[in-house]
């Protein structure tokens, strides 16, 4: 049986899943992919950790450069996470001829146009299905299975950590703090919370589908990025009672020239599925021409999930190795000169509807006058609901708007900051009415 | 740049949308593969027809075996259907050398081993995305991306019509003929539904990925099988009312030394994603041991996204033809030598929770007569409802059980149908509570 080793750098929680699979599944995977897939080394700067899994002699390293230097190992699977060490390996490896399958988005997102053509012009095969959505095959859908679509938009909840904490404000009414905290304790968020909840992390992501959908280049710079922090439950209660639901979104539209590409919590309709994604767990949708909307669920992260889909790109590759059939699949999806760089739509153009809470002293005429100020800047009311009464102090008044385009609404709400009656910046929350899955 | 023609036999509806991507799309689909495919023929009995497309001259033909004999083409997508001709086709086809894509799933699920055992001994590609889930990447998903997981069950909204006529009942409260008719007006059902409506279509895909999963042959004879046509408005508000919806779905899970494979109507927990999948769409769940829950979700029939399906066969075959890696994955994803031959577990093994509607004179002693003979065939009762008060004529009689087993089930409603207080066959739905995605 052909054989083809492994060597993995970064034995952290998904470097141990993806250690655990190849070892324990060895035969299931070789019962499916007709060879043997051997972990020859896994690096680690600690070696003492029980990981759980039986390490042959010798398997286990602190010697990754030794594992990158090593002529028998034909792929490397990068674990190791972030852009400085990771990205020195992968191009270090790349120059030793060696395939490379990584699950890191940060460094994807940063330098992935120079990564992959450095790998298409050494003729090697990168894979990266874990960098989005954890076990969900987002990637392959977008590079092999809508093979024939034009892809119109794509609408993802794609960090888990950010979805556990709303769906938790949601279900127990809780601050964000407090479910922050919860997150923390439960291990679905990290001690430095800030990439996941401020948006970033899904920011990566969409950088990375948002190339493979359209072939056009990998620009993270120009992403607008919103995270989650400022969301409260009072936010959460009054959606509700408009019929929707808050998520952390990343949505990306095609539009003629450019394309929209944006990451802020988003009211969407409770009917729809995506808003009923709970937890941990992540989803995306994808709307093609052909194929109109299809959308994948599952486990975004976390140990095996992420590792399952790890091992499948270390399989495709080894298939491809085998058979001689290196970059089978082009790196973002479209063949390196059909490969343009079409611009983000700056989030000034966006057009759609919007959520405003105020808080406002409840005095005769505020209303006329923030509604007088919205107006004149093009912006007209769908909902207005204004809650309880106070003699002092300022209350919630909220405001749904029909169409209106976001520059008009910052100029607007700047005009508005200078009003006396309104205390606070008021929140501001998109809302995605259409153009989603039902 | 390379080319690979192919030939359509059969341009019905789906057929249609084969030819309109491969026409229309030609240019997407060689910037995304790097090659040219290339519609050679399409081949149907009807030349008349309209299809919307302008096919080059001399492409469209009636002579299939002219096609099929064409030495330039590589590939026949056959998109006739049923089991005779289509079947015929295929092995003609694959004796002149041809790779063979089909949406076929009566097909394969009557006669895939012996299909793709031919396919292997002739080291020919067989691709069949588009015959189970239309759009959804399904049977790539079990094939690639779940390579390293062994499968411990699948749940599946896997049939367009009996969702679109269970969402409308449900909705509605109409009947199902009436749901039925609504159906056939708007081309969601055919003028004879029974492959559809009594769960034989959503048995064939079962059957496919059922072997896929578990790495067994194909065997559709055991699967256990019942569909929609006794579903009534009353079932589906009872079941509101204990918190499910009713679904068709395909259920199967792996046992020690067997597998689950069953299509029934069933109750699931309406906080249950699959729950809200609505109309004509479908839906399947994957579980894995290490991915977990995944699920993909997506217009299962339909012109194009059948289309999409059958595209992305093409271009994988194409790929594979142009670097000689035919027979790169598996077609029953395992190694034909590991496939065993893994049996259906009889439906009289299952155990569940069971909904019971009796339609009972409401006259004393009814109730413990029935649950006395529930009893001593070791079925216990989670709830019971009686509903209405007649002096005259049966009332509905509502239980649910707890796990129960099938064989004593039947036995019990044996006995009671016996008794004079029970009028009719009682209906009867069987519940799943857990292993499914929430």
């Amino acid at each position: 049986m052909k054989k083809i080793q492994v060597g993995l750098l970064g034995c952290g929680t998904v470097g141990t899943g993806v250690a655990k699979l190849l070892v324990e599944k060895k035969e299931l995977i070789s019962s499916r992919a007709g060879m043997e897939i051997i972990l020859k080394h896994a690096a680690d700067i600690d070696l003492e950790t029980d990981r759980g899994i039986t390490f042959k002699k010798g398997v286990l390293t602190t010697d990754a450069r030794a594992v990158i230097n090593d002529p028998n190992i034909d792929i490397i699977v990068e674990m190791i996470g972030g852009t400085a060490i990771a990205r020195e390996f992968i191009i270090d490896a790349m120059n030793k001829g060696k395939h490379v399958v990584t699950a890191n988005k940060a460094l994807l997102a940063a330098h992935g146009n120079q990564i992959f053509k450095y790998a298409m012009q050494k003729n090697l095969d990168l894979g990266y299905e874990a960098s989005v959505g954890g076990c969900m095959p987002i990637i392959k859908s977008l590079r092999e299975s809508l093979v024939s679509n034009n892809i119109h938009s794509m609408t993802g909840i794609l960090n888990g950590t950010c979805n556990y904490i709303l769906s938790k404000i949601t279900q127990d009414h809780s601050t964000f703090e407090q479910a922050l905290a919860e997150a923390k304790a439960k291990g679905f968020a990290e001690a430095d919370p800030t990439l996941d909840v401020e948006g970033f992390d899904t920011a990566h992501k969409l950088a990375i589908i948002g190339a493979l959908a359209y072939g056009t280049t990998i620009n993270l710079e120009d992403i607008y990025v919103e995270g989650i922090s400022r969301i409260t439950p009072l936010d959460i209660t009054f959606a509700e009672q408009f019929g929707y639901r808050i998520k952390l979104l990343a949505i990306s539209k095609k539009k003629e020239n450019s394309f929209e590409a944006r990451i802020h919590p988003t009211m969407i309709p409770l009917n729809n599925l995506i808003a009923n994604v709970e937890g941990s767990l992540n989803a995306v949708t994808v709307t093609g021409d052909a194929v109109g909307d299809m959308m994948l669920y599952g486990h975004g992260a976390g140990m095996m999930p992420t590792a399952s889909a790890v091992v499948s790109d270390v399989v495709d590759i080894a298939r491809n190795i085998i058979s001689g059939d290196i970059g089978r699949i082009p790196g973002l999806s479209f063949q390196p000169d059909k490969i343009k760089s079409i611009p983000v739509m700056p989030i000034a153009d966006l057009e759609t509807h919007y959520y405003f809470r105020f808080s406002a002293q409840d005095r005769p005429g505020v209303l006329s006058k923030i509604s007088g100020v919205l107006g004149d800047h093009d912006i007209s009311l769908k909902s207005v609901i204004q809650k309880g009464r106070k003699a002092k102090g300022p209350v919630p008044l909220i405001m749904l708007t029909h169409l209106a385009r976001e520059a008009n609404v910052m100029k607007a709400l700047d005009k508005l900051s200078g009003f006396d009656v309104i205390s606070d910046r008021p929140m501001v929350i998109r809302i995605e009415d259409n153009n989603l899955t039902h």
